[in-house]
């Protein structure tokens, strides 16, 4: 079976797309990066996901982006709760600059010490926080460099294809297709800003872009989530 | 002035990378990558030189790449000693898979949060081992994944520019231009496999390269290299 890099946060969508990679015949070899996220209970679910899909090669690499700042995830902003979702434009605060790129290029070093021509990234530009680093057009520039900053771009042994099957899918669809996958989403996290003993807060935009998914699936969220706070009312 | 972010390793190319960003009439904020290498001594110099040209804003970041392995550079595979530098082809074992491409992956995060939107790079393609993210194309793919994977790329406020101004230079030519920029030479490290004492070995390919630069630019290296080793010798 040839290998494939699967880039996996822990969330619903990376989760999905690793489902995917092993049901397309690839031997799965999963990338978690531990970013100085404030949601770093992220990785704990990456590796219960891990776990679940009998996964044996899962490297968990530190690459602390605190230092670099600038946005919500990896600094003391504050993360918006309660902005109505479906109405997302502008890139928000949570987006940490340059992040797929440097997961990416992570990626691609690992991938071309095992041998592994094939990157996955569950990136979706459909239901999403408008960050630019999730576009198609990002993704097929990665690949172009890809297959220039490698030894295969000299010697033309191999091609990289850097693979996105969620793209274009809505949440609904990728939560739907993960659990014809055997998906167990109760292992999963997607929240920004997690409570103190891990709980999702229920308001970022990744905690009700999850719920909108599911309650468009039809599928009850496994997840616990707080009753609706009295701030999030009144942001919406 | 503009500010621009110019990756610094403490090397001849990096450190007069810098001078000539600085000579552009750019503000320098260099960032320095503590990725697990064998000769982390360089990070020190790195230090030094910052601090020689009054660089205010020095970003050294942890990203450890051993976990990743597969160079001579962050594993325990020999560096090769004694190589004949004027006949290098293959892409030696001191190749670190995707390094550049992580590099400047940080560097773009960097820049899109302090906002510059000039990037410094001292690859060379000349007098060089043979690196496939040392060419002229792998920057060009570079830049253009930088104003995708940006907010810029999709707010369209800026571009980003990767500077790589040594890439058609000898050795040589890159001591001369740094010695008219008031480079001091004795503040940089070159060796990828170092002394105990921190001391440059003399017989890898990037001390000989190194030596051979200064030899042909008729300048005097002011590093101690100990006598020439038996084993460099026979190798060669």
């Amino acid at each position: 079976m040839p290998k494939a890099v699967v880039l996996l946060s822990g969330g619903v969508d990376s989760t999905t797309t690793l489902a995917i990679a092993k049901a397309q015949g690839f031997s799965v070899a999963a990338l978690t990066v531990h970013y100085g996220q404030r949601h770093a209970v992220e990785v704990a679910a990456a590796q219960r996901v891990a776990h679940h899909f009998g996964v044996t090669e899962h490297l968990v690499l530190t690459v602390d982006l605190r230092p670099i700042g600038g946005s919500a995830l990896t600094s003391d902003l504050a993360v918006p709760k309660g902005r109505p979702v479906d109405q997302l434009a502008d890139i928000p605060v949570t987006y940490v600059p340059a992040r797929n790129t440097i997961l990416l290029a992570l990626a691609l070093a690992w991938a071309e010490v095992i041998g592994a021509q094939d990157l996955f990234l569950g990136v979706n530009a459909l239901d999403y926080s408008g960050y630019p680093d999730c576009r198609p057009e990002f993704i097929a520039a990665f690949e172009q460099l890809a297959n220039l900053a490698t030894r295969t771009g000299v010697e033309g042994t191999a091609r990289f294809r850097v693979h996105t099957p969620l793209i274009h899918l809505t949440k609904a669809a990728i939560i739907r297709r993960g659990v014809e996958l055997g998906v167990d989403f109760s292992l999963t996290h997607s929240c920004y800003d997690p409570l103190p003993n891990g709980a999702p807060c229920g308001a970022c935009d990744s905690c009700q872009l999850r719920r909108k998914g599911f309650a468009e699936a039809g599928i009850p969220d496994p997840l616990p989530y707080p009753a609706p706070s009295h701030a999030a009312e009144k942001e919406t």
